[in-house]
C-alpha cells in the first residue's frame, strides 16, 4: 500500500559543523528526533558556553512530537537535552544504557525532573504509528554506541551514530551482521558520520593505544605517571584503569569531568577494579611508582588539572623532574598552540612528555576513516546518502566516498542545517523550504538571550578593547557641562597614551559641541556621530578598532 | 543427527609457501578437492619449470573423490590440474567462468581431453552425498574470485581463496552480504588466505592504481609509454586497455602468458576494446603519442619482453630516450636485483622510468592486509581459523589477529603440508597422523622424476662446476690402459690452470693405480676412492667444491 503523505527528514544540527547533532523524521502527526547534541563555542564566541541546536521546528510542532532516540552519551548526542526539555514537551527519551545514565546526571544537575527516560538495548524494536525503529552496535570511543534503523510507509533510513569499524575493540564488537541484514533488506537512506572523511585508510584500533600505553608502564616503573586524556573517551578511561591495575599501581582522579565519567562508568559496570581509584589525600603516602594521575587538559585548556600542574597553580600535585606525563589525546584543530604552550612549561620543569605519534600510539579518535566509512555504505548499501556530522569539506569529501562506491552523485545530498528531504515512496528530493537552523547560544543557563550581536561586540571587544566617553550634558539648555571622560578597556595603555587619550577627549568635545550649538539633534544622533567620527579618527591614529560606547547623561532628567 | 564418522580436512600444499594450493575435504567416501595449483621454483631448483603439491594421498584414494573445485584462475589454485588429470582420475573439475576458461587452454595446449569441466556461478548449491558446497564473490586480482562454503555433517569449513577487501574495486564488488548470512549461520572452520598477513592497515584499492596510471598518460601525452606488470592480474590488464581507450592510444601486446590473458579476458567479456590491441607491425605506422606498448618484465626476468628491451636485444622495438617506462607492479621478494638492474639499463637508454612509490600507487596487491584479515574473521565469525596460502611467518601472524579477534589461541592452526585435521560434531583437533605433503618437481614434461638428489647436484655445479674423470681399465689384468682424462664445466678455465689439471690428473692416477695394484677393490670402490681424495685435494687447492664424476670404463666388457 502506497502512503498519500510524505516522509520528512528535517536537520536541525549536525551540517557543516562538528557538533549539536540534531534532526528529526516526521510522518504525518508523528516527529521521532534523533539525538539533541551540543557544540562547544569556538573561541569568537565570547562567553558562550555552549552552542544548540535551533529547536524553533520543534516548539512550532510539538504535539506532534513522539520520542527523541540517543544514539550514544557524548556531549555533541545529548548536551542540549536538559535545555530542550525546558523548552519543549517530549513525551519520552530512548537511549542506551550508558547514555540514560549520562543523561540522568545531567538532568539531575539541573534540577529537571523528567520520567520518560528508558534503556533500549540492540534487541529492542520500538513501535510508533508510521515509524519502527531498531538498533545496532557500533564502535565509538564510549560505550553504547549505536546505529539506528527507522522504517517509514516510505521507505527505510539508517542512521549510523559516531562510529568506527573497531575490528579489536576494547568493548564489544559492532554487530557487522545486523548491518548486512538491514542492507540487505534495501535502505533509501543512510546518513553517515563524516567526522574523519578526510583520513585514508583504516582508524587505527583502541588495542593498539592498550599496547602503547603498557610499553610506558613497563619502562617507567619507578616514577609517577600522568596521563591527560578526553573525559568522554570511556573506553581510554577503561584501559587506563586496568593498565594501572596490571602495573599495580593507584589511580587519583583529577578533573570533574573527568571524575564524572569515571564515577558513571563504575556504576554502570563499564569500568572495572574501583579499589584501586583513591584521593589526592590517599595518594599523598603512596610512592611515585604506585600512583597514577588521570587529568583532564589534554588539550591545554588553561584552567584544566594538566595546565594547572604545568604552570605550578595546582594546590594538590607539584610536578617532580622524574614525572612521566602522557598525552592520550590528539590536538583538535585550533587547540595546537595551548597544548604546546603546555608542553613546553612541562619540558621546563624537567618532565618526560608523551604524546600520540605514528611510532606510539597513544591516541585514535573514535571516528571512521575513509575506508571505515566505504565499508559501511557497502554493507548498508543505500540508494541515497546523506554525510552527517561534519564540516563542508568532510561532508563533500563524503559524499564522493558514496559515488565512489557507487552512489549515483545527485543521490548524495550535502546540506545545510534546517534542510529538508522529503522521502516519497523509496524516492528522495530536496524540498525547497528550510526550517530555522541557526545556533541558539547558551551563557551560563541563560538559553538563546545571546544574539550575534552581543557576540561581535564580545569578539570586537577582546580583539580591540573598549572606549567609554561620558559626557554630562543639559539638553534643555544644550550645554556640555564638563569636558567629555574618556574610559577605556583593553585599547591601550593609558599611562603611555596620556597625549592620544587627551586628543580623544577633544575630539569628542567638538562633535558634542558642535551638535548642540549648530543641531537640534537629540541623544541618540549625538551618540551616533561620536561613534562613526571617533572610531574613524582612532583608527587612523592607531590601527585599532576599539567598541565606542558613548554614554551622555542629561542632567535634568 | 550425530555422524558417526569424522570428516577430514588434508592439506596437500599452500602451507609454508605461498604458492601450490590444494588441500581436500574427506567424509566417508566422499573427497573433494579445493584447488590445485603450482608453485614457481626458487633459484636453487635448477631447470625446474614448477613444483606440484603432493597428490600420493589423492592416488591412493582415487576411488573417493568425487570433484575438484576452483576459487578462481591464478596458477597457484589451477596449474597443476594438466598434471594431476594425468595421474589421477577426478571426475568433475568445478571453476568459475574465468578459471573455467583458463584452465581449458591449459588442457588444450598439452592435448589432454577433459569433459567434465564445469563452470559455475555465486548462485550454484553443489550437492553431494555429505558435503554441500556454496560459493561467494570476493575481489582479488583476478576476475570471478570466489570464497568456499562446505557444509559437513560434521560442521562447516569457509575457505576465503584469495582476496582482499577492495570497496572500490574495478570489477564486481564482494559479496559482504553472503559473508555476512554464512556467518550468522555459524561456522567451524576458516582457512584464509595469509600472502600479506604481515602487512598493517587495509590494502590500496586497485581504483587508485588506475588514477596514478592516468596521471602518467595525462601528462606525457606526446611520448610512447610502455608498461610492464603481471600478466595475471587480470583488471591491471583491464584498466590499462581503458585507460589507453581514453587517451586514444592503442596497445601493443608483447610476452606469451600477458598475450594470452588479453585474449581469455576479452573472448571472457572482462575486457572491452579489442578493437586498439594491434599486432607490432601495425605499430610501427603510429606514432609514439598513440602507442602503449603493455608487456612482460615486471620482475626483470631475463627472457621477458621489457628485459629485452633494456638489453637492447628485443628485435621488434628499439627504446629512445623520451619513452615512459611504468612499472606497474612491486617486486616479489628475491627479484629486487634483476628489477634493479633492468632499470639501470632503461635509465641508461635515457628511458624515464615510473614505479610504484607511496606517492604514485601503481600497483596494489591482491591480497588482504591485516585489517581485511581481520574483516574476514569477523564476518565469517569461525571457531577455528587455520591461516592458509603463506609461509610460516605469516601463517602465525594471521593466527595471531584471530587471537586478537577472539578466536582462542587453541583454535588457531598452523599447520605444514601434509597435515590433518579432524573435524566431528563441531570440535576440530588436529591428526597425529600425515599424509606425503612433498614438493614434486615439473622438468619440461617430466613430472616426479627429479628427485632431490638431482636437484642437489644442479645447485652444486651451479656453484662450483662438475670435473669429469675418465680411466680406462682393464679390470681381469686391473691394468690402468691410460692415464687418466679430465675434463671439467664450471669449475676454473683450464687454459689458465694447466699445472692444477696435470696435478689433478697426477692424482687422479695415483688413486686408481693404487686401487688396482694394492686392493682387490671393485670399479665402485674405485670410483669412491676418487671423489673423496680428489675432493679434499680440490677444496685445498681451490676452495672450490665441484661434482666429481668419476666414468671408469672396463674395457674387457
Amino acid at each position: 500500500m502506497k502512503p498519500n503523505t510524505e516522509t520528512k527528514i528535517i536537520v536541525l544540527g549536525g551540517l557543516g559543523e562538528v557538533g549539536k547533532n540534531m534532526y528529526c523524521l516526521m510522518h504525518e502527526d508523528e516527529i521521532i528526533i534523533i539525538d539533541a547534541g551540543i557544540s562547544f563555542p569556538e573561541g569568537e564566541l565570547l562567553g558562550i558556553d555552549y552552542v544548540l541546536p535551533d529547536y524553533t521546528f520543534l516548539k512550532e510542532n510539538e504535539e506532534k512530537i513522539k520520542a527523541l532516540i540517543i544514539t550514544h552519551g557524548h556531549e555533541d548526542h545529548i548536551g542540549a537535552i536538559p535545555f530542550i526539555l525546558q523548552a519543549v514537551n517530549i513525551p519520552a527519551i530512548y537511549a542506551p544504557k550508558q547514555a540514560k545514565e549520562l543523561i540522568a546526571i545531567k538532568l539531575q544537575d539541573r534540577n529537571i525532573r523528567y520520567d520518560n527516560l528508558y534503556a533500549y538495548t540492540d534487541q529492542d524494536i520500538l513501535k510508533f504509528k508510521n515509524i519502527e525503529v531498531e538498533f545496532f552496535r557500533t564502535t565509538h570511543s564510549i560505550p553504547d554506541s549505536h546505529g539506528i534503523y527507522l522504517k517509514t510507509p516510505n521507505g527505510s533510513v539508517v542512521t549510523t551514530g559516531d562510529f568506527k569499524f573497531d575490528l579489536t575493540p576494547i568493548g564489544p564488537m559492532a554487530d557487522l551482521h545486523k548491518m548486512a541484514d538491514i542492507g540487505k533488506k534495501g535502505v533509501d537512506l543512510l546518513i553517515s558520520d563524516s567526522t574523519n572523511a578526510l583520513n585514508e585508510g583504516m582508524s587505527i584500533s583502541e588495542s593498539k593505544v592498550d599496547n602503547a600505553l603498557t610499553d610506558i608502564f613497563d619502562t617507567y616503573t619507578s616514577n609517577r605517571i600522568i596521563i591527560a586524556t578526553f573525559a568522554s573517551n570511556i573506553y581510554r578511561l577503561k584501559h587506563i584503569v586496568e593498565t594501572c591495575y596490571k602495573h599495580n599501581r593507584k589511580i587519583c582522579v583529577f578533573g570533574r569531568s573527568m571524575d564524572n565519567n569515571i564515577k558513571i562508568s563504575i556504576e554502570g559496570g563499564y569500568i572495572d577494579h574501583k579499589e584501586i581509584i583513591i584521593t589526592p589525600d590517599e595518594a599523598k603516602s603512596l610512592k611515585p611508582s604506585e600512583v597514577c594521575l588521570l587529568c583532564t587538559g589534554s588539550q591545554g585548556e588553561p584552567l584544566a588539572a594538566l595546565s594547572r600542574m604545568a604552570d605550578g597553580t595546582f594546590r594538590q600535585i607539584s610536578l617532580r623532574p622524574d614525572d612521566i606525563v602522557i598525552f592520550s589525546s590528539s590536538p583538535i584543530p585550533g587547540n595546537a598552540l595551548s597544548i604546546s604552550r603546555t608542553i613546553n612549561k612541562l619540558y621546563l620543569k624537567g618532565v618526560k612528555v608523551f604524546t600520540n605519534t605514528s611510532l606510539s600510539e597513544l591516541h585514535t579518535s573514535g571516528h571512521a576513516n575513509q575506508e571505515e566509512l566505504k565499508l559501511m555504505i557497502r554493507l548498508i548499501n543505500p540508494k541515497y546518502l546523506m554525510p552527517f556530522h561534519g564540516d563542508y569539506r568532510m561532508l563533500k569529501r563524503h559524499a564522493n566516498l558514496g559515488v565512489e562506491c557507487g552512489i549515483p552523485k545527485e543521490n548524495t545530498f550535502v546540506l545545510e542545517n534546517g534542510d529538508i528531504l522529503i522521502l516519497k515512496d523509496h524516492i528522495i528530493t530536496k524540498s525547497k523550504e528550510k526550517v530555522s537552523g541557526e545556533d541558539i547560544y547558551v551563557d551560563g543557563n541563560r538559553v538563546g538571550e545571546i544574539g550575534s550581536v552581543v557576540l561581535r561586540d564580545r569578539k570586537i571587544m577582546a580583539n580591540d578593547g573598549i572606549l567609554v566617553v561620558i559626557a554630562n550634558i543639559d539638553m534643555e539648555k544644550r550645554n556640555l557641562l564638563i569636558k567629555p571622560n574618556i574610559t577605556t578597556r583593553g585599547f591601550i595603555l593609558v599611562n603611555e597614551n596620556e597625549e592620544l587619550i587627551k586628543e580623544i577627549e577633544t575630539t569628542a568635545y567638538n562633535i558634542i559641541k558642535d551638535k548642540l550649538d549648530n543641531t537640534k539633534e537629540g541623544i541618540n544622533e549625538i551618540k551616533s556621530k561620536i561613534i562613526t567620527d571617533l572610531i574613524t579618527y582612532i583608527e587612523e591614529k592607531t590601527g585599532r578598532r576599539p567598541i565606542i560606547l558613548p554614554v551622555i547623561i542629561d542632567i535634568k532628567r
